[in-house]
């Protein structure tokens, strides 16, 4: 789609900690930017929130499943609209690692539950190091 | 949002080229994957395809331009559906570099125009090495 001209440029203000925290219980999918051999890659993952970190499920025969544990990682979540050009994104850095059976929440209906098929038998748990929120508003 | 047991796990197809190219044509915001000093990041902005090429704008004074200039990228543009769980993601992996004004589309309309406010007058090409698609269909 065309950017038109006719827009004035959106407002970009950060968003505080507890907006950012919201936004990303507000959405199922996010993506997540990890390092392989042949640099950095980003892929869609459906997620929960479990307190602070992110919880998602992989295979783990993935090529990618190597590179996230215990390994520096990037999460994303956004929603823009482009008839306005307007939007937020939060963007979290952190390190991400396998996460063992015991470590899940106790309620399974508060784990992630993967939406493509395959056996996604990983959990991986992205804690923050930092987490960041941006608000684009209509120009 | 909860991932409802109900749904059975939609199943996930790889796309041919030539949809990926339409797709990445049909939407106006992607995600850059970079690496910087401390590890892998992932950004939202808005783009123009110039070929099979991404453009976007940012600023020279933005953190993250040096590490836009001849050096491995990633970008990713998606599409999700909430209620179906189903949905389509591209991924290009390539090389991000600084575009000089006389290597930018004559039109210019066809250049990208940023939503954001600010002084975004660094035009960055995300030339692909790969580009990969997958589709996740309804279960």
């Amino acid at each position: 789609m065309r950017t038109s001209e006719n827009w004035f440029p959106g407002r970009l203000t950060e968003m505080p900690a507890g907006e950012c925290h919201d936004l990303m219980g507000s959405t199922s999918v996010g993506r997540v930017a990890l390092v392989d051999e042949a640099g950095p890659v980003v892929l869609p993952v459906n997620y929960v929130l479990d307190g602070d970190t992110v919880l998602f499920r992989t295979s783990p025969a993935n090529s990618i499943a190597p590179h996230l544990d215990d390994a520096k990682v990037a999460f994303e979540v956004d929603e823009f609209d482009d008839y306005t050009q307007s939007g937020w994104s939060v963007v979290v850095r952190g390190v991400a690692s396998f996460v063992a059976p015991d470590e899940l929440p106790q309620d399974e209906k508060a784990r992630p539950f993967p939406w493509a098929d395959g056996v996604r038998t990983l959990f991986v748990r992205v804690t923050p190091l930092s987490v960041s929120g941006r608000r684009l508003l209509p120009g």
